[in-house]
């Protein structure tokens, strides 16, 4: 199921979208009053059933009429997000000279967990501020999101996969100077705008096997990352059971699993972003983003 | 205004604490239905007033006869902080060794930030889960923490205290293990029950000049950590004026400052935390955190 969260211009609604038939269906009057995405997620055990059941009979609307907002436009929390997680990337990322303070491809041992600020999420086709002033080195990166259903604490790798709800897509739009210059990457990770999510929560039983998934980034059109999912170098049953040993995750929990080969620091010299670029990150099965830079 | 959460045994109530007549009293009446001490400070302009015009006339009950909790016990994102921002710590911890890859004494250009995530936070005088299995290194942080009021982006260094609703106390728990080996140091920072919080939520009105408050930890009685928080290297201002130029700061963001010189990779060898071990950080006009070691 393609789970939707989206705007009429008065409010945001929540809906299951049907891209192939290009519709989706406002699924609110199934809900309680006031519940979000999130709050299906959270209570999806007993919703599920209910929208599988009720929603095909509910009325449709043009998917192209509605704008379509970030699934989780507020996160109860930053969203995890990992660094140096595709083996390519974490060599082009060495040798950029941007992982302050030393030069080095070596692969990290240990998943590198940092955070995305909450305010840094936007919609599907919203426009990436370029924060002039703030950055001049602004770059993108296409991911995986995990969308955690069942939270806990000290779960096992065996189990992981029970604990995901469904997948999602996340460009980690990143201000490389800020990265760089404020060693933690809080900063250069978080700001307004930066974190393009969706355009659908869809739930893990439509995906099947996440790893053949294929992740692909491109700017104007031109393909700058390609990678399937399988090329992690920490696996989602290992971020999931490396975060929760002394963290309780959440329902709603995102998890940002790590950036392919090929972003703007990549190359020499680095491609930067620009205002009028357009970022497209899709996914095999999640959809694509469509973001252009203000 | 020291604005306190607590428990009765059954729900978490909002009050106003008088230590030195040593009561509370329940503002909850006074209140929109189900609002926490968050919802207080977002209304603080609304409110602030109410309370101080009808507070005093509400009954009180001893304030060691109810269970204070941290003052937002499960805030809307991470808690920001900031790393290396006292001169003499950031001397230690560059020679200890931990903050990899290179020793280096050298102090920060910018401010460091990073976050330690929500369901880190705990109670004043609540147990730290010590993580055996996931950690053998804990250490303590003692810090001055900031509370947002007035939300905002671009705030300048000359209207920043205008967005500061108050302080509380922080211990910034780490697990110096994770915190080295995983990098980035959201995991090391963000274990359960790692984040104890309070006694109060001061509001700024009755601290004056903060830079003048002194941050004391002790272990077992025995002083650790001593200073004034004017020897921030970036002071309140500074944080809040270039965390806000991308980010959009929300009430009620909490802005863990920074720890002075004295922590326990401080020591050579390093004095970690052990079970039963008593930490205490005291701030002057903030009261104190007293947090075992289970």
């Amino acid at each position: 199921m393609k789970l939707v969260t989206f705007s009429t211009g008065t409010a945001h609604r929540v809906g299951v979208a049907d891209p192939e038939a290009g519709v989706v269906r406002d699924i609110g009057e199934l809900l309680p009053a006031g519940a979000g995405l999130f709050d299906v997620i959270a209570d999806w055990e007993r919703l599920g059933p209910v929208l599988r059941d009720h929603v095909p009979a509910l009325p449709s609307v043009a998917l192209d009429s509605v704008e379509l907002c970030a699934p989780i436009p507020v996160p109860r929390r930053n969203v995890f997000c990992v660094g140096k997680n595709y083996r390519d990337h974490a060599a082009e990322f060495g040798r950029s000279g941007y992982d302050t303070p030393t030069k080095s491809e070596d692969l990290p041992e240990k998943p590198i967990f940092f955070t995305k600020a909450t305010t840094a999420v936007t919609g599907p086709t919203a426009a990436v501020d370029p924060h002039h002033g703030v950055t001049a080195e602004l770059d993108y990166e296409g991911e995986l999101c995990v969308i955690i259903g069942r939270g806990g604490r000290g779960i096992t790798r065996e189990r992981a996969y029970e604990h995901v709800w469904g997948y999602t897509i996340v460009n980690d739009v990143t201000a490389r100077d800020l990265q760089r210059d404020h060693k933690q990457w809080l900063l250069g990770k978080s700001l307004d705008t930066h974190c393009p999510m969706g355009p659908y929560a869809v739930s893990a039983d439509e995906i099947g096997d996440v790893t053949v998934l294929e992740v692909e980034t491109t700017v104007n059109g031109e393909r700058r990352q390609f990678a399937p999912v399988k090329d992690l170098i920490f696996d989602i049953p290992e971020l999931i059971a490396t975060l929760s040993a002394g963290i309780t995750l959440l329902p709603g929990d995102l998890i940002a699993t790590g950036t392919p080969a090929g972003v703007g620091i990549g190359f020499d010299p680095p491609g930067f972003l620009a205002s009028g670029d357009l970022v497209e990150v899709s996914i095999s099965g999640l959809g694509r983003l469509s973001n252009r830079i203000a």
